[in-house]
C-alpha cells in the first residue's frame, strides 16, 4: 500500500480521495490554493467518517494525518502516489501534471482523476511520460469502489498494474480501460444518458424529479447490481441474449430519442454480444441470476427503508397498509421478541456479528419487561432493569435475511434480581440457535444504584417466575465457559 | 384494491404482474397461448414468493389465486383492471385491447404494459378508448416499485388517477408522464445509455462485462438512491447547480459519445434546471444530502455484501485486509483494542446498550487473532474462529464519547480452542467497565465446521498460552450466571 499520497486538488473529488485514502491509514498531503479548500476537505472527511463507522465491523487502521500544504512539491515530496483532481482544463492539468513529475520521486504513480481527457495528452512533455495513468474515480470516492484505469501511448504497462494493487490496497475496484477512448468507459454511458435527460427537461417533457425519479424507483434498483447487459440477459429469458436482441433490437432505431447513430445491428456484433454475455453469466442459468438479483433488491430495498429513502419510503408505505388490524397474540409468557435479520448485522466473514445476538436478547428482555408492565412511567419514576451478568452460547448461524423469535423463561425473580434465560429459533424451526442466561438488577437510576422493585412490575415478575416454576430447567443455564 | 385481475400475455413481464397482484392478494386470471406460459408464470411466482418472504415482516395478505385461462374473454371477465403485457408489436397489442375492450366490465381499467408505444396509436378504434392507459412497469414487476402511467389523447383524466391508486395499493410508485411520447420518461434513458453500450462493444471498446461493471461498482450504486440531477447537484457542491451545469456542460459537445444530437445549453434551459433542482433540493443543504446518499450508499454496500454480489463483493475483500496488522510482542495480558464509544450507542435509558459491550469484546478477539496471524490468507482458505460462549460481567456503565481498550488473557489454547479473557477499561481508570470470558473454537468455514487450526496461528496461540500460564487467574473466570 501507498505509505504517502500526495494530492493536487482538495474539491469534491481531491478531498474524496483525502478521505478514502486517510481512512485506510494512509498519509495524505494536499496542495490547493483556492479558500476554503482545508474546510471542504475536513467536511468531506467527517462525512467520510461517519460513513465508515456504519460500513464495517472490522478494525479500521490507524487513521493517515491529513494535511493541507502550500506547493505543489511540498504535496508530493516522498509520495509513492500522486493523485491530480483539477478541473477538466487540458492545459490546467497538464501544467500541474508537469510541476509534480519534476519534483515527485522517481518510481512514484503518477495518476489523473480526469473524467474524460486522454491519459497521452495528459502525458505529453513530462520527463517520466511512462508512470503516468488516468485513474478515474467516482464521487463519493470514499465509498464506492469503481476506479477506471487508462493508459496512454507513452505509458510503461507496469504502472497500470501497479495502480491496480495501490487502489485494490485501499478498498477500490480498479477496471482497466484498454483502448484509450475519450470519457472512458462509465463516463460515456453517463454522459448519454445525462444528454436524453436534458433533452426531456429542454422539450418540458419532464422535470429533472420526475427524471431522477423515474431511475431511482426502477432501473437504477437494478444498475446497483447488475449492468444493462445482464440485466437484459435475464429480461430475455431462458432463450438468452440473442433472443432479447431478436426482440428488443429494433427498437433501436425507433425514434425514442434525440440520437439519431444507431448501431447497425449486425450478425458478427450479435454474435460478439451473445458470446461476451455467455462468458458473463459463467454458466449460471436466468433463474440463478434472477435470485441473484432479486435477493440482492430485497437488501437494497430494505436498506433504503432504514434510510427511509427513495424505493426504501415505498416499501416502508406498502408495509403499512399491510399492518392493518394484525395484532401480536400476547396470552402466555413466550415468545416475546420476533425480528428479522437485516443486512447489515453480516461481519466480514459473512456471518452475523456475535454481538447482535445479544442484541436480540436484549430486546428480547425489553419485550418482557413491557409485558411485566415496565413502562414509560416506571421508567420515568427512576425504575429500571440493569443487566449485570449474561452467559451466551452459540449454537447454530444466523444468517441475514432470516426471520427469527426468542423465547424467554424467568428461572428466578425477587424484589432485586430478575433471572432469565432466552431461547433464540428460526421461525419454523426446533433446534435453537443460540441461548442466554441473564442476570438483571432492579436500579434507581436517579440514585444510580440498585433498589428494589415493587409495585405492579414486581407482582407481574413473580407471578410469571411461578408459573415457568412448572417448565423443565433448561439444560445450558447455570454453564461456565472452558472445558468440562 | 382491485379484486380481480386479467392479464394478457404471461412472459416476464406478464408473470411479474402476475406475481406482484396475487402476492398483494389479488386474484389474477392470465391469457397466454404459448406453449410453456403456465410453467412460466409459476417460476416466476416462485421467485416472487422467495423474495417476498424476506422483503417484509409484515403479515402478507391471503395469496390470491393465478389460474392461467384459454382466451381473452376467460381473462378479463369480472375483472376491475386489465393489464396486457404482448410483444413490442402495435397491430398484436391492438386486437388484444381491443377483445378485451369489448369482453370486459364496463367500467373495469384497461392497461398497456408497453415499453414505448404510444397510448393514441393503442386506443385507436377501441369501443371505450377513454379507460386505457399505458401503465409501464420494470422487471422484476414484483420488487421494482416504478410504473410509469401515460394517457393517450383519448384517455379520461379520472382514468389516470384510477389507474395509480390501483398501482399504489399493490405496493407500486405511479410516475405520471404528462407528455405523451415514445419510450416515456424511463426507457428514453435507459435507451440512450444502452445505445452507447452497444457502440462500445462495435467498436470493440470493451466487454459486456467490463460495461457492467463499470455501472455496478460506481455510478449504478447512487442510482439506486438518486437520479442523476440530484447526484450532479451535490458533484457541484454548494455553488449548486447552476454551478455544476458551467462547469461540466462543455463535456457535452465533447466527441465522448456516438450521438450528435446535443441539447444547446440555453440561459433559459439552464435557469430551469436550476429551478427544478432546488425544488427537488426541497432545502436541504448539499452537506445533508450528502449524508442521505452516504448513509444509504452505506447501507446498499452492506446488503450487496450479505449477498456477496458486486460491490458488496468488494467490501468484504477489503474487511479482509484490514484483518492483517500487528505483532505479537507483549507480556501479560495483551491490550488488544482500543476505541472511542459512539453516541449511537446509547439506549433509550440514556445508557450504551448492552450488546455494545459485546462488539468491543469481539472486536478485541479480532485484534487478538490479527496479533496471531489469522490474516487473509489463512480466511482465504477457510480457517476461522467462531466464538460459541461468552459470559459477561457488567461492572460499570461506559458513556457516549467515552475511551475504552480491551485487555486479552489467554486462558487456554489448543488446536480446536482458544479460551480468553477480556477486560475492558476506561483509558486512564484501574477498575474495569466489564469483562467478558469466551470460547471460540477453530472451523473450517468451508465445510462448515470445527477443524483443528495449524501452522503459525496455532503456535502463536500456543505461545501466548504459555507466557500467559504465570498470570494469576481472573477473578471472574469460570462464573456462573445466578445466586451464589
Amino acid at each position: 500500500m501507498a505509505e504517502t499520497v500526495g494530492l493536487l486538488g482538495g474539491g469534491v473529488i481531491g478531498a474524496g480521495w483525502a478521505a478514502r485514502f486517510a481512512l485506510n491509514g494512509v498519509d495524505v498531503r494536499v496542495y490547493d490554493p483556492a479558500p476554503g479548500a482545508a474546510a471542504g476537505v475536513a467536511e468531506v472527511l467527517a462525512n467520510a467518517r461517519h460513513a465508515y463507522e456504519r460500513l464495517t465491523l472490522a478494525p479500521l487502521p490507524q487513521e493517515g494525518t491529513v494535511e493541507l500544504v502550500a506547493s505543489i512539491e511540498e504535496a508530493v515530496e516522498g509520495a509513492s502516489l500522486v493523485q491530480e483532481s483539477a478541473p477538466e482544463r487540458l492545459e490546467l492539468k497538464q501544467e500541474l501534471l508537469a510541476a509534480a513529475d519534476r519534483a515527485m520521486p522517481a518510481d512514484a504513480l503518477l495518476c489523473s482523476s480526469t473524467s474524460g481527457l486522454r491519459p497521452s495528452d495528459l502525458q505529453r512533455g513530462l520527463e517520466r511520460p511512462e508512470r503516468l495513468v488516468v485513474a478515474h474515480p467516482f464521487n463519493p470516492v470514499y465509498l464506492l469502489p469503481l476506479v477506471e484505469l487508462c493508459a496512454g501511448g507513452q505509458t510503461a504497462p507496469e504502472t497500470v498494474g501497479r495502480a491496480a494493487a495501490a487502489y485494490r490496497a485501499v478498498g477500490m475496484r480498479p477496471l482497466v480501460v484498454r483502448t484509450e477512448v475519450d470519457g472512458f468507459i462509465a463516463d460515456r454511458l453517463l454522459e448519454a444518458l445525462w444528454r436524453e435527460a436534458l433533452w426531456l427537461v429542454a422539450d418540458g417533457v419532464a422535470t429533472v424529479e420526475e427524471i431522477d425519479d423515474a431511475i431511482r424507483f426502477g432501473a437504477g434498483l437494478r444498475w446497483a447490481v447488475m449492468g444493462t447487459f445482464l440485466t437484459y440477459r435475464i429480461a430475455g429469458g431462458e432463450a438468452g441474449m440473442r433472443h432479447f436482441m431478436a426482440q428488443f433490437g429494433p427498437a433501436l432505431a425507433w425514434p425514442w430519442s434525440k440520437l439519431t447513430d444507431v448501431p447497425e445491428l449486425t450478425d458478427e456484433l450479435v454474435d460478439r454480444i451473445a458470446r461476451q454475455s455467455d462468458e458473463q453469466a459463467d454458466g449460471r442459468s436466468i433463474r440463478e441470476l434472477e435470485r441473484v438479483r432479486d435477493d440482492a433488491l430485497v437488501g437494497i430495498l430494505q436498506a433504503l427503508r432504514a434510510q427511509g429513502e427513495g424505493a426504501g419510503a415505498e416499501l416502508a408505505a406498502w408495509e403499512r397498509t399491510l399492518l392493518g388490524g394484525a395484532s401480536l397474540d400476547d396470552e402466555g409468557p413466550l415468545p416475546v421478541h420476533r425480528a428479522r435479520v437485516p443486512a447489515d448485522w453480516v461481519d466480514y466473514n459473512g456471518h452475523v456479528h456475535e454481538s447482535r445476538y445479544l442484541q436480540l436478547f436484549a430486546d428480547a428482555t425489553d419485550g418482557l419487561l413491557g409485558r411485566l408492565g415496565l413502562d414509560a412511567a416506571h421508567l420515568e419514576a427512576g425504575g429500571s432493569y440493569f443487566t449485570v451478568e449474561t452467559h451466551l452460547s452459540h449454537l447454530r448461524q444466523l444468517e441475514a435475511g432470516d426471520r427469527v423469535h426468542v423465547t424467554t423463561q424467568v428461572l428466578d425473580a425477587d424484589e432485586k434480581r430478575l433471572h432469565l434465560f432466552h431461547t433464540l429459533y428460526r421461525d419454523g424451526e426446533a433446534d435453537p440457535l443460540a441461548t442466554a442466561e441473564q442476570m438483571h438488577l432492579h436500579v434507581d437510576t436517579r440514585a444510580g444504584r440498585a433498589a428494589p422493585a415493587d409495585g405492579p412490575v414486581l407482582q407481574a415478575a413473580v407471578r410469571l417466575r411461578d408459573a415457568h416454576a412448572v417448565l423443565p430447567r433448561p439444560e445450558r443455564a447455570g454453564r461456565t465457559v472452558g472445558k468440562r
